[in-house]
């Protein structure tokens, strides 16, 4: 058990801005809230993922929506608290614990005002290491884990029940088109898990990882180095892909995503080459061209933009014209690249014709794959 | 306390269908299922909407989704069942009776089938005296009633309880965007009502009405005149507005409705003349041409397209190329036609620059209108 305090929450969020691949919403504006409730007395436990207890159940906590909405909205105070209680009361009994939805950009942050406001522990794990757009792209739902309870709140308190969902891809589907009628932007519970299936399925230790990345980020700033150089410090199978400017960027919100594709021109050593990037949310795929061999980088691996002059890792909706980027790859987690994994977050998962060929190691740089 | 039995189906469902006024869901479908579950032993009791006990709560039903997709589907059995308790569990009591959301269409055989169901009586009374398209457009909403708790149920089986909607107009946008989600069609509990708000507020012995108009349009049948004239004998206020062969639909499905425009061409002394009927779901407003006296009826009066051969009234979504109508005015209930009321049915709510020119009368034909 440790403490996430206030002087914590800048590297956690500076990290989780690194591990959204573009998406998972700013971390900076829930990263306010969460300030504003630590200074009101409030506290975040964390706990590692063999801590609950095997009778504990707790709600996998996320914020849904497209990051193009969420930049206009500051996350609601109350809402991830109410949220812990009404997932209680469906269930029949109180929450032991948080879960993180996804450790990317903001639903980082979003777990952690969850535990602020309701006293619980959070546990250090996440079902991505990254973030994704869709609810059926995560570890608990490729297992198989249904979504149940879920529990949706918009930013005036309306609370949605979703019970009896078949799968993660019906929860997907009601879930947007609500979320999308809310306005944009709403706190999720994506269902309950027991104390099993968190040690089990999630990817343990992202939130450290978050927070480890930040540090080492800040830790290269204040050495005058460019962040690169400490994110690959905290992720051992960090490759610089590409460094250029911005030079175009088609966005399209269509059906609850922000969705487009984004060119920047090489500098540097990569003058006279262009790569482009598609997104949904997060960045999916990175190309120099129209050939097999010109890809440089697909899903699950991550694709990381860094701002050159903040040396912040850059969303989707927060990359415009002219911007000077450094373009990181970072292996996933070998959880995400099985095979039942691919077959959901894999390039072919998001209609390209591409194999995966994965960047070398782990996200958190563990050793051996288990069978 | 009455009892609807099987033999009564078939007239409740053809007088809804005259109230549908175009919209509601085609009533004879589910009818089969109706007739299906008294097959098996269920009864239906109908309790006027004085006899719920003052300590007493009840479900609105209705189904919701554009009648286009209704033609597809068949209500599937036990829905509405599950509906009822589902509303129970969320009020932490049983409910005492079954509030009928809307008469027109099969929306007036959702709540028997609820009934049925659940062992729990009907009230002989509806908030539209007919069908409209949005959640906003009865006379609980028009008073200010919350729709709390809202639950909608899909085909499979999923339920969505949607809580602390602030108003009737957020309620319609949420659950339109998860109905069409759930593939256009679901079950409704548009909000829990007590006995107070049944009696002041719904329009009483509605059903009793839709049941009368069946059977004087069965006795106009066997006497071989025209069911207008059934129609007619039922509700005195009716007029005959129009004779002629459809000659054009113009039909979206859009945002959760269906839309569009009929163009009829006049036979006999209408020949020459062309009427052009506009409908969202239901028909809305009914005009020869372009000016303010060319509207011959509009919302919230009833628009009843009778289709010569079978005598039946048409759907919005059964009208087609070379059908012959009759087409009738009813009059609203005066609950209808005051100016809060107005304020939400009346042409201008739907878009039209037009003024409300109510056709004489109430749709059940009671002398005086309430101060």
């Amino acid at each position: 058990m440790r403490e996430i305090r206030e002087e914590d929450i800048g590297a956690v969020a500076e990290g989780a801005a690194v591990l959204g691949a573009g998406g998972g919403g700013s971390p900076y504006q829930s990263a306010l809230v969460l300030r504003r409730l630590m200074r009101q007395g409030a506290r975040v436990r964390v706990v590692d993922a063999s801590e609950p207890a095997s009778d504990e159940v707790g709600p996998i906590l996320a914020g849904m929506g497209a990051p193009t909405v969420g930049i206009e909205r500051l996350p609601t105070a109350g809402r991830f608290g109410h949220l812990v209680e009404a997932v209680g009361r469906a269930l029949g009994r109180p929450a032991g614990f948080i879960a993180i939805g996804e450790i990317g950009g903001g639903n980082a942050i979003s777990p952690l005002i969850g535990s602020a406001e309701s006293g619980l522990p959070v546990v250090d794990a996440d079902p991505m290491g990254r973030a994704f757009p869709e609810l059926q792209m995560n570890t608990y739902m490729i297992a198989g884990l249904r979504p149940q309870p879920l529990l949706l709140e918009d930013a005036k308190g309306v609370t949605a029940l979703l019970e009896h969902l078949p799968d993660a891809r019906t929860a997907e589907r009601y879930a947007r088109a609500l979320t999308w009628a809310m306005g944009g932007g709403a706190g999720l519970v994506l269902a309950a898990v027991n104390a099993d299936q968190v040690r089990h399925l999630a990817i343990p230790g992202t939130l450290s990882l978050a927070e480890a990345i930040g540090r080492a980020m800040e830790r290269a700033r204040r050495r005058h180095a460019p962040t690169s150089e400490g994110v690959a410090e905290a992720v051992a199978g960090t490759r610089h892909l590409f460094y250029g400017k911005v030079v175009d960027v088609e966005r399209r919100t269509a059906a609850g995503f922000a969705r487009g594709t984004i060119r920047i021109e090489g500098l540097g050593s990569r003058r006279g080459q262009e790569l482009r990037i598609d997104f949904q949310n997060e960045y999916l795929i990175a190309r120099t061209g129209d050939r097999m061999e010109d890809v440089l980088l697909a899903v699950p691996d991550l694709l990381v933009l860094l701002e050159e002059e903040s040396g912040r890792a850059l969303g989707s909706e927060a990359v415009r014209y002219g911007l000077r980027v450094d373009v990181l790859g970072l292996p996933a987690a070998w959880e995400m690249k099985t095979e039942a994994a691919l077959a959901v977050v894999g390039p072919k998962a998001f209609g390209y014709d591409v194999d995966f060929r994965p960047l070398p190691g782990d996200l958190l740089g563990r050793a051996a794959v288990p069978a």
